[in-house]
């Protein structure tokens, strides 16, 4: 018999709510033969409070002996910006090499956008996730006086760069459309820019079926709210990752149905799947949160790990949830995830 | 008698036209008793091919002398990527110290929005002009070769920050709301972050009735098409900026109408106005070409210069015309410049 072990990290704010509803949504899912263990993890802000520790080495050794992480949210007004960021969330991708952090939109029917008319949005990005401004290289001197220097590095390499770029280029391939587009400010920085845009060239030779485009950053956020349809696969630096992915999060029903995976192809270490959004302290502990971007980021899980069938099952499950919504009166998080969860088994 | 002279850089595609169009609207707003000399220089694709050059010590010489310059859209395919964007447009920002980067939006009646509903959008952006991730600092080793490795360095200072920052705040003072928001990523770019943040901190003590907060750029896109309102003045990075600004002209009417000036606040060096769309050359040639954006670039340039009550009529004109565009057959780029002098000079 197979078996599924996961990590599960709560976190913060409404993490602890929407993880609940993942895993309602995952075991109602799960074919009967498929084992599920999880062990939960305390990450987050209280633990920081309480110990000091963001992320240890022996945190990671523990992680490491799990097939996947579900993460809820980390996040929280009272610890200081940046120390939860970069002392677990980006310490935990760069451990776990996860170099591909992968994010689809799609407008599914019945689901708001801020956007006229009716757009047709279903793309995916594939952000580089262990590289460019993300890599913590830079520094401060003369810290606090009038003379400080503040500089942040961004470090990419053909070896990162390709194996990113042949992930999204294999995505593309693979979808009915076949088109891939690089998003980059090659313009501006040249150095990076002519690495990416090298690579993405040098790849696409052995991908004649792939259309490809190259759009500057700065264009790419007027044709996501102009034309979003032109987009199949994006692949692009983490930083423009970061930005262009929100934007797509909002225009394609906002972060309440954003999922992501911040996957190694490899799986030489397991992949972590959270939603887009944050921890909300604002709405936390009012069972208030929409659970269906962490369903989402379930599926991701599973397809990642081989389940196709039960991630689509998951997927279709959001999708007629939110095309019913319009006609349902307003539902707490665990209301939605008792429906997705009947959905699924159903 | 006073005196108006301009330097005059019509460019590529597009650019020949809407600057004719703002050099009518121009000499119709003047009054009588200020002479407008005007002194035209061939930078662009053209000279590059003939010549090699995009900016020489001696252009920046001559251009020095000017109150003012005027440029229409720099940039053609058969350039590579980067040569004239460093070469000529950033060259002249960092030559001429235009650390303000003066980017409003505003949403006006009867202009198109790929927003839903009826937004308000009545914002400005200041953009950092001359540090950040655009100073050219960085560089390749390897170059072509698997193992390649290309850096990007963004350079921050407490000079440039601070200057741009009380730059906004004052700005910020000015205007009804009197609120300043900072744009920024400071959870990951945790170096250039802190710096900026601590130096908003600073400068906000001294501005008691400017109401202040702070967003990441990710965050900031999403707010840009669900709540634009919430904007009055941002404040932000030379990169975040260019990302910010594009989205922000596309909600707002779109890159046809989206004026921009490259400012040296001290008048040490001339400032540059220009539309904030490119060259265009798809449909360069054809009269085709909204010279809207370059009528109120023109409307910045005379308020930066103090002519505020002719900025104003522009601007009026600029939207008087707009809003009975709707109902008007489609006109040409000359007939949008006739109609614009018309109502200034009226
Ligand atoms: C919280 C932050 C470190 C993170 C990022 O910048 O990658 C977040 O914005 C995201 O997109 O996952
Ligand atoms: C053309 C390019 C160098 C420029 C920039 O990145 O600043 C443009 O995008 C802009 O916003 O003015």
């Amino acid at each position: 018999s197979r078996s599924l072990n996961l990590a599960v990290i709560p976190g913060d704010g409404i993490g602890q709510e929407v993880v609940a509803e993942g895993l309602k949504v995952l075991s109602a899912v799960l074919p009967q033969d498929v084992k599920l263990e999880t062990k939960e993890y305390d990450f987050g802000a209280r633990r920081y409070h309480a110990t000091g520790e963001t992320l240890t080495d022996a945190d990671l050794d523990e992680l490491k002996r799990h097939d996947a992480i579900l993460l809820g949210a980390i996040g929280d007004p009272s610890v200081p910006s940046g120390v939860l960021e970069r002392g677990f969330l980006l310490k935990l991708r760069f451990a776990f090499d996860h170099h591909v952090n992968l994010r689809p939109s799609k407008l599914l029917p019945g689901v708001a956008t801020p956007l006229a008319g009716e757009p047709q949005i279903d793309f995916v990005v594939v952000r580089e996730g262990t590289e460019g401004p993300y890599t913590g290289n830079g520094g401060t001197i003369r810290k606090g006086t009038p003379h400080e220097v503040a500089t942040e590095v961004s470090v990419n390499t053909a070896f990162g760069v390709e194996r990113v770029v042949r992930d999204a280029f294999a995505r593309a391939q693979a979808r009915p459309r076949k088109k891939l587009t690089l998003v980059h400010k090659n313009n501006v920085l040249t150095f990076a820019g002519h690495l990416w845009t090298n690579v993405f060239n040098k790849v696409a030779e052995e991908y004649p079926e792939v259309t490809t485009d190259y759009i500057h950053v700065d264009a790419a956020t007027i044709y996501l709210v102009t034309d979003p349809a032109r987009f199949d696969v994006i692949v692009t630096d983490n930083l423009f990752g970061d930005i262009i992915t929100d934007l797509a999060a909002a225009v394609s029903g906002g972060i309440g149905v954003a999922a992501s995976g911040n996957i190694n192809p490899g799986r030489e270490f397991p992949s972590m799947f959270e939603p887009v959004h944050g921890s909300a302290p604002d709405i936390a502990g009012q069972g208030k949160a929409d659970p269906s971007a962490t369903v989402l980021s379930v599926a991701l899980l599973l397809r990642h790990l081989g389940h196709d069938a039960e991630a689509a099952r998951i997927e279709d499950a959001v999708s007629a949830d939110l095309a019913e919504r319009g006609g349902l009166p307003a539902r707490s998080t665990s209301e939605i995830g008792d429906a997705l969860a009947a959905r699924v088994a159903g």
